[in-house]
C-alpha cells in the first residue's frame, strides 16, 4: 500500500496528529506553505513545490537545504497549488493520496479544493483521494456501491451532492434512504451510523462524504 | 438601517472580533451553543433558540434566567439550526443579516450552511444576509449587476459558482472577465481589487461571493 501524504498551506489550527499518518510505505510532498510546516515538525518531504510567496528569502534557502527536489513554479498559474501537488503525486500511481491542511482559513482555498476533485481532469484521483483535518474526514464518490467503516474517532457522517445524484441509497445509517433523487448541492447533514459499517450507492452524479465531530 | 446577528455554534476559534458588529440598532440571535457563546461575552441575545443538546442542563437553566425568550425545538427536525434562526429573522423584515458560526469545525455544516442560501425558500434571504468569520466575509448573489467595495482589512476576492453560471463579467479587478460561462461548482478564487471597488454582473445561475485573507 503506496500512500502520498500532501501538506498544503492551510491553518495549522487545523491539521490532525500527524503520527497515525506517518507510518508504512508513505511519502510526503509539501506545497508552498505546507512545505515549511512539515520541516516544523520534524518531516522531510520527499519534493516541495510552490511559487513559495508566502516564505521569507531566509525560509526558502533553508527549505531547499533540506529538501531534495524543489519545483518553483509562477504565482500566476491556471492550476491551484493543490492542484499542482495532486497531479505530481498522480504521476506516482500510489493506492492512496492524503491531503492535509486544504480546509480552515480561507474558504475560497477550501471550495477550490473540493470543486478540485468533480474535475474530469482528475476523476481517476477521485477513488484514492482523502482529506483530513481536526475535524473531518473528507471523500469524494463517484456512482457505484460502496461499504465504508465508521472512523473511530467521528460521530456524524454526511452525504453532500457535488452533481445531481439519482437513486441514492443508505444502509446502517439513522436516517436510510431508498432510491433518493436529489439536486447538486443538497446537504444531507448529521446522519451517523448506527453500527460499525455502513453501506451506500448512488446511479449518477458525485457525492461529498464527510465523517465529522463537534 | 435594522440588523440581525445571528451566532451559531461553530468553533469560537473562527469568530471575528464582534466590537464592529454591535453599534446601530442590533439585535441578536442566540442559536444553540451559540446562545451561550454570547452570554460568555457579555452579549444578551433578544432571543435563544435551539436543541440545546450541546449545553448542560445548568447551562440551560442560566440561559434561561439571562435571556427573555427561549424556544426549544426537538433534535430530529428537517431544518438546521441555522435555518430555523434564519426563518426567524426574516420575520423581523431586517435590513441586513449577519451570521457568525456557521464556518470552521464540521465541514457537513458549512456545506449546509452555504447549500441554504441557494433553497428556494430562502431566495428572499439572499440580499440581506452575509456570512462573517475570521478570515472571510461571504456574500451570495442571484443575477444582477452589482458593485462592491473591498474590505479594508480583506486581499482576496473569489467568486464560485453556486448553479451554472453564463454571462459573468468581472470589471475592476486583477483577473476581468466578459460575458463569461462556468458550470456549477467552479472555484474561480485568488481574485484581488484593483481599486477600492468592483463591479460584476450575470444572467443566470447563483454566485458565492468571499473576500478573505491568509
Amino acid at each position: 500500500m503506496k500512500t502520498i501524504n500532501i501538506m498544503v498551506g492551510g491553518p495549522a489550527s487545523e491539521i490532525p496528529d500527524l503520527a497515525q499518518y506517518t507510518s508504512g510505505e508513505i511519502s510526503w510532498i509539501g506545497v508552498d506553505r505546507g512545505a515549511k510546516r512539515l520541516l516544523d515538525r520534524g518531516i522531510i518531504p520527499t519534493i516541495a513545490m510552490g511559487d513559495f510567496d508566502s516564505l521569507s528569502k531566509e525560509e526558502l534557502t533553508y527549505l531547499k537545504t533540506k529538501v531534495a527536489d524543489v519545483l518553483e513554479f509562477p504565482a500566476e498559474k491556471d492550476e491551484t497549488d493543490t492542484e499542482i501537488g495532486l497531479s505530481w503525486a498522480m504521476e506516482q500511481k500510489p493506492d492512496k493520496i492524503r491531503i492535509f491542511g486544504a480546509t480552515g482559513g480561507r474558504l475560497d482555498h477550501l471550495l477550490a479544493n473540493l470543486m478540485m476533485l468533480t474535475k474530469p481532469k482528475f476523476l481517476s484521483a477521485v477513488p484514492v483521494v482523502e482529506m483530513i483535518d481536526r475535524y473531518n474526514y473528507i471523500k469524494m464518490y463517484t456512482p457505484g456501491s460502496y461499504t465504508i467503516e465508521k472512523l473511530p474517532d467521528k460521530k456524524y457522517v454526511a452525504f453532500t451532492t457535488m452533481r445531481d445524484v439519482t437513486g441514492l441509497t443508505l444502509k446502517g445509517f439513522a436516517y436510510p434512504l431508498e432510491n433518493a433523487t436529489y439536486p447538486v448541492g443538497s446537504a444531507l447533514s448529521s446522519n451517523e451510523f448506527v453500527g460499525q459499517m455502513g453501506e451506500f450507492s448512488f446511479k449518477s452524479g458525485m457525492i461529498l462524504l464527510t465523517q465529522s465531530n463537534d
